[in-house]
């Protein structure tokens, strides 16, 4: 069989420079959050086919690079169906294996359980400009902790890592799926269609209330609920004009809104004023395991969401069949790697860089002598390279230039 | 399907003690060897099965997790056998991924390069205890460099690492795969069984030189061949107490002897007696692929390899079809984290860590002024945990003292 040069379809060879800005970013993220009292974890990349087709994943599950069974378990004379062919597949999020992974470790963790896990996903996604089949995702999540000190503490510590890598101009757009819901219920859509209506309304900001009510009418929603539903819409171009004390006025539960009034308000007196923290009706956050509070940081500067997330209180406890509250953002690690690399972002602090060209053929004691001193100088934190000098030595030098090397 | 809590057979969980060894090993690599002018770079972890089964990997490659083609592409009535239903598969190692990646990317790349991986590989072994299917590979190479000052750096690297990482008792073993070949050859056995005879006399130190001339007899070599082998052996009871001098002697081309020399002589001069270099005639190193000098780091404390390589001229260049000079190490990181994991090992320089517990039900403004603290603390690089008091203060206090923390 030919040898093939360029990597899989989808999935790309990271080059030195990248490598500086993703180790720098993610060592940043270690950091930051690790003053927050999060720990690193890690799953395998493979997981389960079980697990990973547990309906947890959504869309997801459509995209799973499967790994064939292996040895005497593979039986292809007798296979029917995709399904007796594979025994597992690599991981499309890192949510499903935190599910597993809490199940199998509870006892030796510590409770709350403040999780940090960075690692590569796979989606078999259609190939696009900017978007890959192997990615890295950052995830971070507080688990076993049911109040508003979980999403205070989260949205401080993403917000400080963002300042830490030079992002500043954002906005923190925040909702609640119980307020969601309560709004659904209000105006009478049944139940099992919530997702549906909560989908429409996500895309207000761009086909407007007249939209809106179009797609919900499509669905062949009761013209009561569709017409209490953009009532109470009626008044705004945008959903983040409804503030959230008139939404408050027409929930009965009210705990929800004062939940979210708190951490909006404790963000903001953390905040000095470096971001605004605002109440968006229309933010919903696509997957379906979102109980509660839902989040968003919006770059102004880099235009769409660079973080995001909410409460999760139905999915961890899945593999234990006991609720386990939770609450995660997931950062657009991707994102801001491509947004640093596209500025020229350079990696502050970093190490002064001498190249030693040695010509060939040298007596051995003057080898013997640079690579002495080029010891010395690692051993000081310099990096120093030695070479040999090539016979165009100027184009040599050069190239050293252009990668950042001085003194020869 | 019923979700299942343990990882995948021969794969693990990683908890955040482990983490901790695990990125510090990994920063420490990376800061080192950068000193000495390697860049990082990754391949994606998903490789062209094509590529993946090109005999580069020898018996990895009966070990390969494979992937099933999807969508259209996947015609599972039609398949008639394994290769029909896979397009690719996980990486192995990451000496063909590397191969693959220069041929794609040689001219974004400095000349020579020095390249620094980090990455999973996965290996469908029969599980057993401390071997795993998925673990990590550390390999640093230099390409495109011809002459013994890459053998040099590399050794200098890796043994600068080690030290830095507190592995102090360690010698290194270094032998040549030409030296190795003119003894094949001198002795009379065909070329094509050359690395036969080598893996026969890696074990000598185990089964002596008998057992050595047995094995050779089994596999009905010519009488004439063995015995002139094994009497350049006979004088010795470990091939380590054969000097390089003695072999010269007996050779026709003294240039692998020579490079040899030059950079054991080097390596000494450099390293202040803190380690020794030995040569050992009988060392092998498993991969067919090696042309040149192959060496092993042999940690004294902690009995057995910890880090090896060797050069492979003829590999890195299959995809272009020319000659690529290359040598390399791969470091047993799986085997230094066990090992630092094992000895308690606290990570140095770790952040002073301190919790703060708030009473359930405080005022908002009391919560207020502790996460206020919290985060000029944070700021100041402390880390600190803010939790609610649980009713159980005492076992709360235990729990966070077990995890390092003081001030409540």
């Amino acid at each position: 069989m030919a040898l093939k040069k360029k990597p899989v379809t989808g999935m790309k060879d990271i080059l030195p420079k990248e490598m500086e800005i993703r180790n720098y970013v993610m060592n940043m993220i270690r950091e930051t959050y690790g003053t927050f009292g999060f720990s690193s974890i890690e799953t395998p990349c493979v997981e389960h086919i079980e697990n990973l087709s547990s309906k947890q994943g959504g869309e997801n599950e459509k995209l799973i690079f499967k790994i064939l069974k292996r040895g005497e378990k593979l039986k292809l004379a007798e296979a029917e169906k995709e399904s007796d062919l594979v025994d597992s597949g690599l991981r499309y999020d890192l949510t499903v294996p935190l599910s597993r992974y809490y199940s199998n470790n509870a006892s030796q963790l510590p409770a709350p359980f403040k999780a940090l896990q960075m690692g590569n996903v796979w989606r078999a996604d259609r190939p696009q400009r900017g978007r890959f089949r192997q990615f890295m995702q950052c995830d971070i999540d507080i688990l076993g902790e049911s109040t508003y000190l979980a999403e205070i503490e989260l949205v401080m510590a993403t917000t400080t890592l963002l300042g830490k890598l030079d992002f500043h101009n954002f906005t923190i757009r925040i909702n609640d799926r119980k307020i969601l819901k309560a709004m659904a219920q209000y105006s009478g859509f049944p139940e099992e269609s919530f997702d549906t209506v909560f989908i429409i309304l996500d895309k207000m900001d761009k086909i407007g209330l007249e939209g809106v009510k179009k797609e919900l009418e499509e669905k062949e929603f009761a013209e009561a609920a569709i017409a209490k539903f953009t009532g109470f819409l009626a008044n705004v171009s945008n959903p983040q004009e409804i503030s959230l004390e008139s939404v408050k006025d027409i929930l009965v539960d009210k705990a929800p809104a004062e939940s979210l009034e708190y951490i909006m308000k404790s963000v903001n007196e953390l905040c000095n004023g470096e971001f605004d923290v605002v109440f968006d009706l229309s933010l919903v956050r696509g997957q379906g395991y979102y109980t509660g509070t839902v989040f968003e940081v919006e770059s102004i500067d880099f235009k769409g969401a660079i973080a995001g997330g909410g409460r999760y209180d139905n999915l961890i406890g899945k593999f234990l069949n006991q609720s386990i509250p939770a609450v995660g953002f997931s950062i657009g690690f991707e994102r801001i790697v491509t947004i640093l690399l596209d500025e020229g972002f350079t990696v502050p602090g970093s190490k002064e860089k001498i190249a030693y060209l040695v010509e060939k053929g040298v007596d051995s004691k003057v080898l013997g002598t640079v690579l002495q001193e080029a010891m010395a100088g690692r051993a000081a934190g310099q990096q120093i390279l030695v070479a040999w000098m090539n016979k165009n030595k100027k184009f040599q030098k050069e190239q050293l230039i252009a990668e950042g090397y001085s003194e020869f």
